[in-house]
């Protein structure tokens, strides 16, 4: 019925259909935009919530094991401190000295020691004034490279032993690497980091110290009161490990469940929401038995796709795929991302990490505070007596709230052509019901003849329901139609004279266009049942 | 039925009950905390996501005059510096020559200029140690005060004209007020702000100048990537004002909502989860014509105050004020808070402001963008004629959902003392059934003969229909009623060998402790209609 639309084409006009009917706005637009963010209109607002709704009712009302939690965004220091994000969670990054880029050297074009490094500005005036620059840098005269320009090249140069060049301009002269750490830093309390900054740096200055000496002077001065924003929803579970089990009383195996918003300071965001800096996650620690890892690990990942596919995502759209040893951090002895096909390509969903007991080990460690739990039934391996306290292991499914969003999205889209005319042409959203931000438009035929009134008492035996309905009266109805079409309503019920009188709708059902009419209350029923079938 | 409780008492027992049932924990407890922030456990997490969704429920899903956003945290930095928040939003501050207290000058202590200033130490060793350093003070010796010790007491200063003292020692030697802006500020991007700023300070000191001076250079510097954690989330609807209008057709008057989180770099956080740096809000921003303000404000202080008493809270807890001339903002005509009787007094729960068309006309100008409303039917007061462009006024009801969730446990904190042996105390939270974060609690009398197969049957029925319901098979029946009344479990079902012959269960509630053998269908339809009953 619908057209295969070109994968180039996909994501511009799902960008267009997302701006045009209220899903996704650029954040801040009106002053030009902020590219580490969006903002959700009123349907994405719904559906995101819908998407997220669906999870959490999955993971933690609908399981005895799980629990849920909603921990805060700013964490003591000390968290990312334990957990490595301070130390490691950093990217490569490099500037080049002669067009400016700063750019991730672990992304950067590959380029053989040795070989010919043609350089390529953006025109004539440009590689004009970057030759004479060039020229003078301390790589080239030592080297002894004689540079020329042919049009916007620059030849003459080889690349370095990095193995890598600027990926704007292909230049191999690039300044040293520096780890770039990904998480937001703040400061906490009525401080003034930049006072503490210039008396330090007064007396740096004052002791002929150089810059990186200086650079800690600041750094240590700054640290007293510096927090970081979190860089993911996780590490919220182990710190509250032991809270959650004793609050509880939860037996392991057990999982602890968050959604909300992290936030990594990308280098490069890229394919819409699908990697910005401000984003949501959905994740839960899985904690079991020392040993049951692996057979954790094969469970839940099958109920994660499980789950993807639940929710409507094509079959033929996912994949699960095996992290090689190459992949896997030194601790997991396991991983399985979830992947879509997007528009782009194959990229991950989700995540689902077997990570031993690494991270307990770790806060326990930090804190002092032995993140343990007893099982009094158990034997202990070592001892062979009964009573077995242990640092639980733990499988993380962690996905993307907002790429599952993006990827609900393209999943949904379709153009169907018409017929040969193109009528009847229309572009629909084949949302899941429960995750449509409405899930069904009443639909008065004309603003008048008490059709309103009438339309209006059906919204109300909608929400009554916890169902939600809009009524919409503008336009006429075909355009209605048209807009619901691409706002993914499931359901459009319209209200007209034979209504008045005999208490039936027209039903029309989204992505066959058939129409019924039946009694009010039977399409209640006909909504209500296509939300309950998960 | 329940005791009166002691205000002073409450509160610490609120506490300790919201940490021993999971439902606030200390943020990043096991690292000594975070004054910052509070995390939600599992009781918790289910509360205020309940009280939250109420919120939207009310204010966007069963109107049809409101539709939700969802918008980003970080927002360009233009959007505070129209706002005045960049400013304007700010603490003055002050530190304390003696005691080294930094506190706010506008909640300082008053003392009236040239009295008698006794400034209090701790104890005699740090007063000992104060005097020395007191003594050498500019200020005291051009004021020419003898300084002398009484115990941990210094006599001989007086009050200056700040007409303030330290709130710590009572001292009146201050440093100079400074602005502390309260909101977070971040780096967006790839930059090396520490880098940056020992640049610009090799260069600024080694022109010789002085600290403003280098301050302000330094401030230049970091400007170009600064950006800043929302203070509140409300700016977010006026900067997205004409993309949901136009993607939604909507006609004025109509209104924006979002829920989210926001922070604020507070001097002082208190009362437990009242007043912290991170916490939600639930705002709507309602657009009417120039001159119906008024009116709508007197609407939506009415409906705001309905809701907060259709969730539970007591007719005799709430209460609207409204602001005196002297506490509007001078742009505001109009504006009421809605009050809750915490245990430390009436304190703000919501904020109901009429805002004319400030924040429109302060975005219009900084973007460029004129966010203004066409109406084709009405006439332009100024030409008389049909066709009116304007500037919408707005109505802002904003409340704070952590606090609210503060109000709704205080409200619902019950002891009941039992008889006269003490016998049938127990400690009850009667919250709201839509609030309570289990619906209903099934339990199997003892974990066998088939009982628990049965429960968790019941707990299927339960969770098809979308209510939270959880099975508990833990401890002795009574010891479960008790920790279900203490989380706020409105109805307890407990399966039996009866159950199995006849398929009916104990009902049991939880305000009355009233217990019903019924059928179990009507078990659930008694729990639906509770949910219903809104």
């Amino acid at each position: 019925m619908s057209e295969p639309i070109a994968e180039t084409d996909l994501m511009s006009k799902l960008v267009s259909l997302c701006k045009r009917r209220g899903f996704v706005f650029q954040s801040s637009e009106i002053y030009g935009g902020l590219r580490s963010a969006y903002d959700y209109g009123p349907m994405g607002a719904e559906l995101k919530r819908n998407l997220m709704a669906e999870w959490w009712r999955q993971m933690v009302h609908s399981r005895e094991d799980v629990v849920g939690i909603d921990a805060s965004i700013v964490m003591h220091p000390r968290v990312w401190q334990a957990s490595g994000h301070l130390a490691n969670f950093a990217d490569p990054l490099v500037d080049c000295k002669v067009c400016g880029e700063r750019f991730r050297a672990d992304k950067a074009p590959r380029a053989e020691p040795g070989s010919d490094a043609v350089i390529e500005l953006a025109d004539k005036g440009r590689a004009k004034a970057a030759l004479d620059r060039v020229a003078k840098l301390d790589e080239v005269v030592q080297a002894g490279f004689t540079l020329t320009r042919d049009g916007k090249s620059l030849r003459g140069a080889k690349a370095g032993e990095r193995g890598y060049v600027c990926p704007n301009c292909a230049s191999p002269f690039l300044s040293e690497e520096r780890q770039f750490n990904l998480m937001f830093r703040t400061s906490l309390g009525p401080v003034d980091p930049v006072g503490d900054v210039i008396s330090v740096m007064r007396e740096a200055i004052a002791a002929g110290r150089d810059d990186g000496e200086v650079r800690r002077a600041i750094e240590a001065a700054m640290a007293s009161s510096a927090v970081y924003l979190r860089p993911e929803t996780a590490q919220a579970m182990f710190v509250n490990f032991l809270n959650v089990q004793q609050t509880t009383g939860a037996k392991i195996p057990f999982g602890i469940a968050q959604m909300g918003k992290s936030f990594r300071n990308e280098v490069k965001v890229e394919h819409f929401i699908f990697r910005s800096c401000e984003f949501e996650q959905m994740e839960m620690e899985y904690f079991v038995e020392p040993g049951q890892g692996p057979a954790s690990l094969e469970y839940w990942k099958e109920e994660r796709m499980r789950w993807w596919r639940s929710i409507g995502l094509r079959e033929e759209n996912l994949r699960l795929r095996a992290h090689g040893p190459d992949e896997l951090a030194h601790y997991s002895d396991g991983c399985f991302d979830v992947e879509y096909r997007f528009p782009w390509g194959w990229d991950e969903l989700e995540g689902i990490a077997s990570r031993t007991d690494y991270d307990l080990r770790a806060h326990s460690e930090a804190s002092g505070r032995k993140l343990v739990y007893f099982d009094p039934e158990a034997n202990d391996p070592e001892t062979g007596k009964k009573g077995w306290r242990y640092l639980p292991h733990v499988i993380e499914p962690a996905s993307g709230a907002t790429r599952g969003v993006l990827a609900v999205l393209c999943d949904a889209y379709a153009e169907e052509p018409g017929d040969a005319d193109g009528k009847g042409a229309r572009t629909v959203l084949r949302l899941h019901p429960r995750l449509a931000p409405v899930k069904a438009a009443i639909l008065p035929l004309v603003k008048k003849d008490g059709m309103p009134e009438v339309a209006r008492k059906i919204v109300e035996r909608f929400l009554s329901e916890g169902i939600n309905a809009k009524y919409d009266e503008q336009h006429a109805i075909g355009r209605r139609y048209a807009r619901h079409d691409e706002i993914g309503t499931p359901y459009a019920i319209t209200v007209d004279t034979e209504t008045l009188q005999d208490d039936t709708v027209t039903v029309r059902w989204r992505d066959t266009k058939e129409q019924r009419r039946i009694p009010v209350a039977e399409a209640v029923d006909v909504v209500k049942a296509a939300l309950a079938d998960a």
